[in-house]
């Protein structure tokens, strides 16, 4: 269609430009949107003017000039204090505007954030996002999403700005966090077992390379083994996501079972290989560092490393 | 080519017509193959002489018409009946003649088997195999393999007839065997964690067919998620591998890492999940049904069930 067919873009805001939020701003830059955007760090938000967007002192201030604000931080304290703490956007947010939380929280704390954005004429959308900060910069997310009509009427044209997958779950939010916590759930035992599994079969004395190529065509594949046994593969612990993520999300994975007595014996188990990880001083490297809690195993080294 | 100008194929005999074992048949008088066949189960053998094979009341009967025998029987104590019980194949084979065993087993022992073997002037190909039943049936197997030159030479052909994927790990027996234990490690812990997941989720309230369209595009997907959890949402407990294949694959999984000392925490876990199910008059059904060791989640129901 011709740009003056073209329906007004709402107004959009970030907060939050960690390895996923920067690539979703970008997304939304390449989606011709104009971006506001804020973070604690004032240099992440200054360094992204350079690509066209606008900076932001603090979260209040941007969400006064927005329709959809886009929550891109790590854990429900943040949304919090992006929200309700000082210069907050709960109070600069207008009437009718949506914000949209893309952080992997409990259902029950999500559902409750809703009600409290609604009594103050906030509309919200529960959004968890997955895939990672590569899909992420390509628009290729995916979000699993849920909330009101309304809601989704002002957001969606920015979902679907940032992803290449928007599930959109029910009327209410909730269940976009309750299936970002099936799956964080999958995650993390999936990295965690890929470990445990090439740890054996390095230890064995099978050559690293035939095990993963095997691996990946039986039905022994995940997702995740493909993913990060290529980090162990290449001896490159860089952090794309970092062992303590997972302490954090599988502990919220245990956390929201709990209140309902819910057992979960393999992510209990997968929970405490991480602690370990994190405990002897891996927890900033690679999630796939997960690997070195077994002994006695020789790992493929860094070339030139 | 002219069929005259065609090598002679090997003659090859195969022990062992369970759900593997008759599709593997099946794909080797696709190739044109004569196929002999033993199974203990006389009635097994007589059937499959109606779709060309030739039946024989024992493995050494067999064996002693053979240039490759196949077995596919399911652990080492019916690979040992096969080859060393009475009327046994070991010492019917012609010297020269390759054994092909497809069973998953201790690595060790499969070493020493082809030491054994050995010691009668008969070769080893170590080649347990993954796919199902279906792929089977239509040729379309993974095999992980080692043994010697002499023993690929002759049984290349059988090999290339029953699989898409032929796995060659090394000039030894043990090698096939310790990729099929650490496939046999993730898949067990890829099944439980599925059904640990899917669980939760629809304890919560989330419905099972979004979870799972959701899950299998996303980072928390597994092989074994997608492919066992359509039979946990079709309410199908209908065998196609049990809970009780399971209970013995992740125990040999943590017995062939015992001697070594070696931690196994998430294979020890899913274990004793696939236990419990076992322990509550699971062990025939599907191995998906380890998702019924959760209390109050309600499973979807088979249609006109």
């Amino acid at each position: 269609m011709n740009d003056e067919d073209r329906p007004a873009l709402p107004r959009v805001g970030l907060v939050g430009l960690g390895a996923m939020g920067l690539g979703m701003a970008r997304s939304l830059r390449t989606a011709h949107y104009d971006v506001g955007v804020h973070d604690r760090r004032s240099e992440a938000a200054a360094a992204f003017t350079r690509e066209g967007g606008t900076a932001f002192d603090s979260a209040g201030e941007l969400a006064a000039t927005v329709d959809v604000l886009v929550g891109v931080v790590v854990n429900a304290a943040q949304v919090e204090a992006v929200l309700f703490g000082p210069h907050g956007a709960a109070d600069r947010l207008r009437p009718g505007a949506v914000f949209v939380m893309c952080s992997t929280v409990d259902p029950v704390w999500s559902a409750e954030l809703e009600k409290r954005l609604a009594d103050k004429g906030v509309l919200f959308l529960d959004a968890p996002i997955s895939g990672g900060a590569a899909r992420a910069a390509n628009g290729e997310l995916t979000m699993m999403t849920s909330g009101s009509a309304a809601a989704y009427a002002l957001a969606d044209p920015v979902l679907e700005a940032m992803s290449s997958t928007v599930y959109r779950l029910g009327d209410h939010a909730g269940l976009g966090s309750k299936v970002k916590i099936v799956n964080q759930l999958l995650a993390g035992v999936h990295i965690a077992a890929a470990a445990e599994a090439m740890a054996l079969g390095i230890k064995a004395g099978v050559p690293a390379e035939a095990l993963y190529e095997v691996i990946t065509h039986s039905a022994g594949n995940s997702w995740m083994f493909e993913n990060r046994m290529a980090h162990v593969l290449a001896g490159d612990y860089t952090p794309l996501s970092a062992v303590d993520i997972f302490v954090k999300d599988l502990g919220l994975v245990l956390d929201s079972a709990r209140p309902e007595k819910f057992p979960l014996p393999l992510a209990s188990t997968a929970h405490q290989m991480f602690l370990q990880a994190s405990a002897s001083g891996l927890g900033g490297e690679d999630d796939s560092a997960v690997i070195k809690i077994f002994p006695g195993v020789d790992l493929p080294e860094q070339a030139g490393g």
